[in-house]
């Protein structure tokens, strides 16, 4: 795969995006198209251009789609329904630096865990999931003290109260990024209550991201746990 | 003390309140009066005629003026500068019924906590408090479990995240009253994370009251844990 | 039916839930299964579980597919499409404690006060409903005097302008769970107005849930309804 | 006292305000001049412009200095502090139109109740109070039916729940004019409860004005009441 | 047609509605039946007892399957789909007391006006109505002023800014009943902009009623202008 | 084409929009018919009468059915689907004043956009756009430095956090009109996040318009690059 | 007066500020100082190096404090109370391009009316005010129609209802911006309501600038009247 | 300094606060008191307390009398006054770990970007400041970039449009944490218009505090840069 630093748009591009080519080599991680408001056709170009330029890409938000246009473009990428997510290459890089654990409140919070556990995934981490581990029942939470003590960054994904990232928070010395979902009843307001929660974690060490963004909880996850020298 | 069923409101009170005179015998439960927006001119006029009629009644929210007002009508009022509440008598009746339990999360909730504990004990509950427990630090609240399981009633005062009532929920048989304070940062937005925390609850058996609302949360349990024949 | 508490979850569960097992025995109320936000195949294999380990269970916020999903697993589940709810075994516990009254402001309300009615008979406690109650028409109400003063436990349930709580409140002395909905015009936001109304209560004794909350409702009227030694 | 029609503005006002000259004859209803947010000085002069004209004026929303303003030029001005209001001349027209009541939901609504009632007279209404009147103690409304229901208008003023207006809209053929005041515990939001809570109103015929708007409450009080040929 | 007061509610109602027998007699207005959140089997229930019973019924925001069912027992009965209501009997009473005026400001606010107009006209008022009037085009409201003055009570209809009723008010001495419609681009908030608008409007005599709430309006104005002795 | 100056409404159009009809000789710009909410039987009835009158006009926010409605009226309109606008007539007149340029944040907002462009062209301008220049990658405003300084007015829409008006308008010396689209995660809250980002610009020389709404931004820029005399 | 360009930063404000000393090159208009949330102390040390430098300078929500510390450092700077303005040097530079028009709906409107005026005129404009020219009598607005046309760029300033922008953009064809102020009733919400009407004025036209921002105003209103050549 | 294991809480504190006695144990940072909401009495209790167990911790949103008091416990404590911190003992530990750097957006945003660097300072790491970077001007920004891809953690504090965070978030590949403050005019809505827009960011790798938590934000900046393995 070529790092795509003498690539050129193609026509299909112009006017309706430009790729930000120096991503890898200024920030360290590779692009990643928002498909969301975006037609299948204008994600199709994208991909062309991905594929022209060889650099490593995710595609989050995608609907169904949006995921057949990036396929026909890139056959070889992998794609999750769940998470909404391509990415290309199918497989991610060999794992360099610290451990990252993603903690799902609960079944519906999945989606936006398995985006989130994917995307640490490509951006080069050792990263796995735990599920249904809500406040409700803390013996749940209790009883993996050990394995969210060895992470060096922690998700966590809640929606309805959103208690679970400070009570993680509470009990490890790793940062907790923690992700409103948009479950729960009517005064959840798609999020707007879990989201809030969070920012008034009472315990500290809480970094919270947007409602449902299982992309920047990722992202964010990566480079907190990224390799440093001694 | 007489039970006021036979009282006629004096000259000082037309036009400013109309004491609701048979919500003892109607409800149970003795009247409250609630200072905020009240002169203290107008509290003491309610004072003299709570004198008059001789009816057990409460003083909630009463700032240093009103309790001035109280008290040189009623120079017997108990008075708590914390809770700003005046109750009259001072001794609550013999407590009956089932044991209320108020937990605060932080120094910063005691003034709401102690209103709830008080008018608990005012209302006839066996009323008391545990104080900063919140859910930042688990082992302070699990070592609590057996005093919150011998509860019939159990207040929890909280601000910030607000998530604790949903973590005492989860460990308990009783219900919880929730009641959220206006502490905390910026997006606590004076109250409102806590009460949508609250409200969304993933554990069942939460029951919110308003924000800052100790005397709502006292008046509750003591209503839940009213003495019921076998 | 068994207790459960020797039971060990099946290999379709992994990875998307963990059941709450020992509910029961810690808090003293079956576990409920929030169908909302999860796949008919997640809650499928959740129900597969149900039966095998053969403790009460409610699946609440089901839609047509997660009933049928259900149903496929638990062909003697009950099923009630209005309150989309099912419960298993179908049969609710033989009553005790006091009574709970569920009173509907409107018919728009009925969904979630039948999902109320039929949690708190569920969770083991004789229930009964009245619907169209609304402030309005007070005779509605007052003419129902003596229903309401016979519960231990009142839920009413209201969208609009949420009034009717408080009257219910200003006219018994056992506690009101207020439950708002989300109907109405547009200034109703979903269920915020009523949901504010409800928490600004004037008269004391009012516990609020969730918007559209009848299993919470449900929940916390059975638990205030718990039968105790005398 | 002149009708200001051949009025000019003296220098004093010039750059400051514009008096609204022809709105009694335009709308058959004089000026009302909003203190908050203007200086002494502005007030000042404005009073010194209206003495001169002659033409009859309401000063709302008048704080201590402003009321000194007004009375050092028009010092036969009535002032009453309570309802921060001024009126001159002091002594409202002979009442004419339907009779207006005012209703206060309780003592702390007694400023906003006491502006509308005298802003009604000033306008040329025969108008009275009530008050302490909430739906917390339905007796205190029912007793009250015969007032009720002889008033042409009836103006509801109240905080907390607002939920007052739509139990007496139930009862009565007049329409009811709802003001929600900012007296209240943390989630009123400084009257966004009550405001809400009326503009849901399960019963026809309520009117909202903004929030301790008493002015704008007795203003459309006495339009609706106006006298009109057989 | 019956007056219904010996009239018992029929089988199929029980568990669903309790209509408001002597609303006409206590309010001297008919029913109306909010269709929304009702099934259609629901209201066909309640429409075959407004048959039975023969007193005057509105039924208020139907969709299709509610008109449908409306219809299939009172098949006699008036329909405007645009405005989502039936009116039974068809034709409204003979037209007594003052005239109401409804002003559309746009032709998407045309649905919201047409109920306010129904209404009016069903509840005994004479009721005209004028369209697409905007601020933005003063001149379009300046010649309608003679039309505007001979109302005794005018229905302003409004979304986006909201700014119409305000500008109408301070023309006329007559009451603006100000009806916040959803049209609008994203800040209007679904009709929460041109709503706060009207509250605040500078002219004093604006009355507020819910935002797209047709039904309310019409009813309103049609209490304003009920004929009184001389 | 005539100036529509002695033109009649016709019959279709009575009762559902009145024309502005000297907004061209009045303001300068010809009007836009606002189509959501409206039916496409009211826009055909418009853009019938249009064609009478023979003034340019445009037609926003139009669906598909309102598309049709319009070119079966007039066959030569042009349409452009994505920015959901017809202009009649098809050519825009030629260009005059400033030059106004469109920068839109990224491919999502082009829409927005185009919207806006295409008003800017149909009043009068010669204006342009381009695309994807989030500030996530600052090289790409920066490598337009100078085309950005050559525009008399520029038009930047956002989506997500809103921060590119902001950043350019800190770059060149003429204003710069904000659009906030409704692209984004959850706490965008359909386009609050950007438009307060928007306001609240550090950089003075951000003037806002609503949520998506391309074609005020297109007007205000036309109006702003206005051709003055020297 | 030196341009500043080879201006060094003093020793005092090393840590608290830093200036954007090419802004006057880069943008065409000088650096303003935003006093609140600084120390008199910082303000005093940033005067100081803007007498060093010798470059046109504004200070805007200036305190009494902040002034004082100005004005020690710069005796001759100008400075309006009303406005919270100082301007160094205090004579504004010889007025280029179009006029300016300053609206104030309301004489409470006149501090934020005034630091727009003065801003315009210390950028380079001519600019006049006129003042109470509110929307509840349009006919003080209908009689400036020429004054109002005769301007380039049109600055409205109004709190309330906001509506004054709308009406005044419907009648002329320069752009008018939209300044909302913290002036009103509870529902204006400090400003709330009148930023929303401004945002959805129905008139195209309309650029609105965050609450009470008179700075943003009249900097925006300097831009758009900028000259040009022929 | 003792590391607090066995010591046992004295008279005083009992029934105001608990300890959190094994957080540097269990988490590995001291404990910090939060101050506001707490009475100089009780703040004084804590600080006896923590001079006899001895254990680093830190005092925060310290008013002048909190800080008289635990000055009069502890004289050999730390204090800033701007960013409202305590320390105990004065002096921060060795640095270990990654460097953190804080970015201030503005003069005005001080206190918090302060309080941020003292926390991160004595819970152990290198830290730095750089203030007034706004994005009005991005050479202010550019020209640290150096600087800026040095730190192992970033903290960027700001006010009003809050949009610097997303903008160095483009530029380097440590993750960004980003506070936003109460500093801006209306619309800023308190720090609600920042905090939205850092939610927002269209650059990954942000992580969001609450408004003005300058505490959270260095602790979690300690947490990201803590000395690993290789």
């Amino acid at each position: 795969m070529a790092d795509g630093s003498d690539w050129e748009p193609g026509e299909a591009l112009r006017g309706i995006a430009e790729l930000d080519l120096d991503r890898a080599s200024r920030r360290g991680y590779p692009e990643a198209v928002y498909c969301e408001g975006k037609t299948a056709e204008q994600v199709g170009a994208i991909a062309t251009e991905v594929g022209a330029r060889g650099a490593r890409t995710l595609f989050t938000r995608a609907g169904p789609e949006h995921a057949e246009a990036v396929l026909a473009q890139l056959p070889d990428a992998a794609h999750d329904a769940t998470a909404r997510l391509l990415a290309w290459p199918a497989e991610p890089p060999e794992p360099t630096g610290g451990d990252v654990l993603v903690v799902a409140a609960g079944t519906s919070d999945l989606p936006v865990a398995t985006e989130a556990l994917l995307v640490a995934r490509h951006l080069g981490r050792r990263a796995e999931i735990v599920v249904d581990v809500g406040v409700a029942g803390l013996h749940r939470i209790l009883s993996r003290l050990d394995r969210l003590r060895s992470a060096r960054a922690i998700i966590v994904v809640a929606g309805m109260d959103g208690a679970l990232p400070g009570v993680v928070a509470g009990l490890v010395s790793a940062p907790v990024i923690a992700v409103p979902t948009s479950v729960g009843y009517g005064a959840a307001f798609e999020g707007l209550a879990p989201l809030l929660t969070m920012l008034n974690s009472c315990a500290p060490g809480v970094a919270v991201v947007n409602i449902n963004n299982g992309y920047g909880a990722g992202h964010l996850a990566a480079q907190i746990a990224e390799p440093h020298g001694p």
